[in-house]
């Protein structure tokens, strides 16, 4: 555990993460597809965290209205979740950069490829990996800071599928820059967790899906909440591994995963838009609905500020628990 | 996190745990097969922790020669670990009974079965799980204690793959019984992550095997300590999944499992005798190496007796580091 942080005396926390993105909790509101719209980010960063602004499910026009409506309604700094491999993505990085967002985390391809640009820009950029050798070639590319995300994590996973357990503390052991945790945590017993193995804040994504400001619909909400162990799993490997719900569509998908068929058949049987109709639209049947295993924990949807307000306190009453019975 | 704890004048740690097994620190070594005789257990308990005997691999014979010796060589209580579907688990429950042995943690199969036995027999009972149900059965079943162990464990695994920043919370949350975290503890750091989450104690596996005192071949210890991320993988989830160390073994049946071949010729593949052959003889090649993802952590070979060391004073070096920043 780092121990180069402290509580101020507002009450905040201080640390390396809180002072690269200027926030007051070391909280990060995952940029999810179909979830996180300007509502959520605001709401998060209003609250003290960090809010993330999901653009891999916006063409450049949504993505400038999100960022327009994100502007007017935060008073503090929010960021936009920018996955690489989008076509679109120089025009993306166009109206992040006109549009002075101070912060991008990008996912999925190569950090080399957008970092200096990005910088150059004055933006802080992080990047999203699975295993500490990606960390390291983040740090090589001059990222701000790195999240570590674990198996747990809904949405598309590493292909060595080491869970956040595991991961942190490792790449904890072999990076100097910032360490973000994610995946599994969604309440402050995981978010002290994460802290503990070594991480200087944590992003959630499945728990603030579970709010009135995401943009998911709320038959897709209700699964989550429904959900229970082993009501999510990492498919699509011969593509790309992703954690969805168990559902019809799941159900087809491994049927043909159990008779080993041709990637292409797979990628018929994906087809297109299913996410958006699964998590935004909500048909529950053909939809893909990428969440994470800690839905197995989240019980309500619940405002996005109260969230933060319950991590926040929760992770200081540990705190006090600790110190209360240290010698 | 639970706060029926304390630590005690004598600098060990007092709760239900510790108090149900007569043990100093809430550290169980686990009775992993070809890798847990009464070397390691007895140095784990002399230690302070709970050393555990494993059964799985051991004939009658065996298993009442390890008994004999280790309660010679143990000052303290230790246990043994029996998987349930053992064929001759009568006898191998008649030599724990005639032994005297107080501590049996029992895994694969039915609580029901074995549970009432053994305690009217006066020995405590703790049944190790891969989900909250499950852990709820044991709890009916009357077992003092149970053990949830995430994905990323060595050996058998549970079919959700649930991992233990998942699971231990899920587990705490729907409980009453005392609750061991297993999976992916392998220092200091993520055995405070998994007290946070809500363990009141952490079985320890792969850690242990990398210690003199475990039987296992030299040329597995030093394979596990050569691991990195995704050196480990689940497979054979046809048959039982398994989690092993990637090896020409490991090649054949991931090939196999990429044609979709039937149980039958997975079964064919797995043979017998492979664990023995790897983990205890040392066959890198032809053996099945049973070892956990937190083999990317560890780096050395290092006695038992300083594992718990290590782990203890770490333990309580992050309690006062907490301690020193709470306001």
């Amino acid at each position: 555990m780092r121990t180069d942080f402290s509580f101020t005396p507002e009450g905040h926390f201080d640390n390396r993460i809180t002072r690269l993105f200027g926030i007051r909790y070391p909280i990060i509101q995952a940029g999810m597809i179909w979830a996180s719209g300007w509502k959520l980010a605001s709401a998060v960063s209003n609250a003290g965290g960090l809010g993330l602004i999901g653009a891999g499910s916006m063409s450049p026009e949504i993505l400038d209205h999100h960022l327009k409506q994100c502007k007017e309604n935060s008073k503090q700094a929010f960021g936009v979740n920018l996955p690489l491999l989008y076509h679109g993505i120089q025009e993306q990085i166009d109206l992040i950069i006109k549009h002075e967002v101070p912060i991008v985390f990008t996912s999925a391809g190569n950090p080399k490829t957008w970092t200096n640009t990005l910088k150059a820009a004055g933006i802080k950029v992080v990047h999203v990996v699975s295993s500490s050798k990606f960390a390291l070639k983040c740090q090589d590319a001059g990222v701000d800071a790195v999240v570590a995300e674990g198996f747990e994590a809904g949405g598309h996973n590493g292909r060595e599928e080491t869970t956040t357990m595991c991961l942190i503390p490792e790449v904890r052991n072999q990076i100097e820059i910032p360490l973000i945790a994610a995946g599994g945590i969604g309440d402050a017993r995981s978010m002290m967790a994460a802290m503990v193995l070594g991480a200087e804040g944590v992003q959630i994504g499945s728990r603030f899906v579970c709010t009135p400001e995401a943009s998911s619909h709320l038959a897709f909400k209700e699964k989550i909440i429904e959900a229970g162990e082993g009501s999510t799993e990492l498919v699509l490997k011969k593509l790309t591994p992703v954690r969805l719900l168990k559902n019809p569509f799941y159900d087809r998908v491994k049927e043909a995963e159990n008779q080993c068929v041709e990637k292409e058949q797979l990628e018929e049987i994906l087809g297109k838009g299913r996410a958006r109709k699964g998590m935004l639209e909500g048909d529950l049947t053909e939809g893909e609905l990428e969440i994470g295993q800690v839905s197995s924990t989240i019980r309500s949807i619940m405002p996005a500020a109260q969230i933060v307000e319950e991590l926040w306190q929760g992770f200081n009453g540990l705190f006090k628990t600790i110190a209360e019975k240290t010698n």
